[in-house]
C-alpha cells in the first residue's frame, strides 16, 4: 500500500522506556497530574515536551501567540471535566466558555470565536446535555464570542463521566499589546480583581453535600471586558493570569518562575469572603490554593497601579479589587506572604490539587 | 457578591423539557450519536443548535472560516476516543494530528498550528502517554504544523478510558480559495484519492483480535500536501471531504444534502483493497460505510477532472486515485450506486456507526 505514511516513535525505545525523574516515583497517572501545580508542570516538562520534540513550539502555555498574515492571534484550549456538571453559580457549560475566553484575555487578546467538542457517555440524559449546551450559548452571547465549529464523540457507559467538554478559542491582539508571565519585574504591584476561592468552595460544597451557613456561588465570568477597561487607562500591564486550578498560589508561583522574580504578598489585603474562609477553616484548606473562575491577578508598574486599580473597581467584575503585594528582586522564583501575625511564610507551588476535577 | 455574572438557561424550562423529535425515541445518549451519521446530525440540529441559540454561527461544521484583520482562517476541532490506543499503522496520536490537519485541508486551508488537550484516566501508565505524545510529535513534524498550546486534565479511575485527546487547529486560506460542501453542482466529477476502508478495518481487526489473512493498516495521513498539489493545477475544486466516521457514504450524503444535488456512483470504480473486502464480507459490513483517515473525496467540474486526477496520482497519497461518480440534477440529496450486477442501489446516510470509537 503506497499511500500509508510511516508514523513512528520519534526514535524513542518504548520497550525499554524509563520514566524520567521526577516522574519515576509515579509511573502511572495520578489525580495530581491534572491539578495545575508542580505535578502538572513535571508532566509537561518531562513527558510531553520531550515526546513532542521539535513539533512543540514554546512552552505549551495557557495560550499561544500566533502571527498569521501580519495579524497577531491568541490561541488557547481547555478541557472541562468538572464534577458535578452543575453547581451553585454555574455549570460545566459556563466554565467551558469563560475558561477559554479568560485564557485569551490574560494575553490581552479580544476573544472572537470558540470551538466546542463534546465527549459524551452513553446513557447520559439528553436533557442534561441540552442544559449544559444552553449554558454555553448564554455564556458565549454574554461574552460576545461565537461558537463556530464543533465535534461530538460518544464513549461506552463506564468509560466516561456524563459530559466532558473541550473548547478552543481564537482572539486578536491589538498592536502594541504584550502581556506575558515573563514580563513581570521587581517593583511591579500585584493586583487581584476580587474575592478569591469562590469557585472551588462552590463545587466542593455541592459535591460533598456540605453546608457552610451561606451558599457560596462560583465566580465563573468572562474577564475580557475587565481587561479592556484596565488597558483603556493607557497603563502598562506586564502580566495577567486567571488563578484557576491551584488558585492564587499556583498562578503566582508560575509567574515568579517564568519572570525570575520574587513575589511578596501582604496576606491581610487578600479579599477572602466569609463563606470561603469558613469552609476552608472547616476542611483544613488554604484559600490561596482554591480555584477561581472569574478573577485575575495583574502585575503593573508601581506608577500605574492606582489608575489600574481605579479602572478595575469601576468595572462590575472588579468592584472588590485590591493591591495584594509586590514583585521583588529577592527570592527569585518564590512567593512569600506577610501574615496577619507579623511573620512571613512561603506560599509554595502546590504539588497537585487539593480539590480534584474542579474545572 | 457583586462580581458574579448571572448565567442561565437561555429561557429554556428544563424541569418540563420535552426531548425534541426525532430525538424523543432516545432520551439518552447512545453510541450512534457519536457515529457521524444521521443521529449525530440530529443531535446537532435538534439539541446543540437550539440550545446554543444566537451564539452558534453557521452550522457548526467540520471547520469554520473566520476572517480576522482581513486574513481568512480555517478553524477546526476534533476529540479522539479511539479504542485501542494503538492499532496497525498508527495510534490515537497520529489520528489527533492528522484528523484536525485534514479538516482544515478539506476547506482548502494550509494548516499552521494545533492545540493539544488531554483527558487522562488515573492509573494510566505514563509510558503509554509518552508513546501517544511521541506519535503526535512525529505526525506534527511530518505535517509541518506546530503544537503551540495545551491542557491536561485527569479523571478518576473508571471515569475515563486511558487517554482522550482533543486537537483544535488554525489554518490560513489563500486568496480566492473557496471549497465548501454547498458548492458541489450537477456535472461535477467525484474523485476519491485512494483505497477505502483501511482505517476502520485496521482498528476493528485489532480490537476484536480478528485475522483477515493480511494485516490491514490504517491509512492515517495528513492530506494538505495532496490538496496543495490538486490546487496547484489551477483547476476549480468545488468541494472536498475526508470520509472518516460513516465512511464514504456519510460524506457523500452530507455533500448531496448541503448542495441539494444527487450523486451517482459507479461502484465498480471505487478502489477497495482485498483485505477490506474480505473483512467486510466476513463481518457483513459495507466498505462504503467504513472509516478512512487518509483519504479525500473531491468534486470538480468535468473539464478539470483529468488534470486533478493526474495531479492526485502523481502525489504519494493519491497514487490509487479514481473517478468514482458524478454529481447529477436528479434525486437531489440522495446518493446512488450503479452496482456490478447492473442494478442501482441507494447509498443511505448511516444512522449511527457500524464500528463505534473508530477515531
Amino acid at each position: 500500500m503506497p499511500d500509508i505514511v510511516e508514523t513512528g516513535s520519534g526514535g524513542i525505545d518504548f520497550e525499554n522506556w524509563i520514566c524520567p525523574m521526577p516522574l519515576r516515583d509515579s509511573p502511572t497517572i495520578v489525580m495530581g497530574h491534572g491539578g495545575g501545580g508542580a505535578m502538572s508542570g513535571e508532566l509537561i516538562e518531562h513527558l510531553f515536551l520531550p515526546a513532542f520534540g521539535a513539533a512543540a513550539q514554546a512552552e505549551l502555555g495557557d495560550s499561544a501567540i500566533v502571527t498569521v498574515g501580519g495579524v497577531r492571534l491568541a490561541f488557547s484550549t481547555d478541557s472541562f471535566v468538572v464534577k458535578p456538571l452543575t453547581f451553585p453559580g454555574g455549570s460545566i457549560g459556563d466554565l467551558a466558555v469563560n475558561g477559554t475566553v479568560n485564557d485569551l484575555a490574560m494575553a490581552g487578546a479580544r476573544p472572537l470565536v470558540l470551538s466546542t467538542a463534546f465527549i459524551l457517555e452513553e446513557g447520559t440524559a439528553l436533557v442534561r446535555i441540552a442544559e449544559v449546551a444552553a449554558a454555553m450559548g448564554t455564556a458565549a452571547l454574554s461574552a460576545g464570542v461565537a461558537l463556530v465549529t464543533g465535534d461530538t464523540k460518544v464513549v461506552d457507559a463506564g468509560h466516561g463521566d456524563g459530559v466532558f467538554i473541550n473548547t478552543a478559542g481564537i482572539g486578536v491582539l491589538d498592536p502594541g499589546v504584550d502581556i506575558r508571565p515573563e514580563l513581570a519585574r521587581p517593583g511591579d504591584v500585584v493586583l487581584v480583581s476580587g474575592e478569591i476561592g469562590l469557585h472551588g468552595v462552590a463545587v466542593l460544597s455541592c459535591r460533598e453535600g456540605l453546608e457552610f451557613g451561606t451558599t457560596v456561588c462560583s465566580d465563573t465570568a468572562p474577564l475580557h471586558g475587565l481587561v479592556a477597561a484596565m488597558l483603556a487607562t493607557g497603563a502598562t500591564v506586564h502580566t495577567m493570569r486567571d488563578p484557576t486550578r491551584g488558585g492564587l498560589a499556583a498562578s503566582l508561583n508560575e509567574i515568579a518562575r517564568a519572570a525570575g522574580v520574587g513575589i511578596a504578598l501582604d496576606e491581610s489585603t487578600i479579599p477572602i469572603p466569609a463563606g470561603v474562609r469558613d469552609a476552608c477553616g472547616l476542611l483544613g484548606l488554604d484559600p490561596l490554593y482554591v480555584a477561581n473562575e472569574g478573577k485575575l491577578v495583574a502585575f503593573v508598574p508601581a506608577e500605574d497601579a492606582d489608575r489600574v486599580l481605579a479602572a478595575m473597581r469601576a468595572h462590575p467584575l472588579g468592584v472588590r479589587a485590591e493591591i495584594i503585594g509586590r514583585c521583588v528582586a529577592e527570592h527569585p522564583g518564590m512567593v512569600t506572604a506577610h501574615t496577619a501575625l507579623g511573620g512571613t511564610r512561603v506560599v509554595d507551588l502546590p504539588a497537585g490539587e487539593q480539590l480534584p476535577r474542579i474545572c
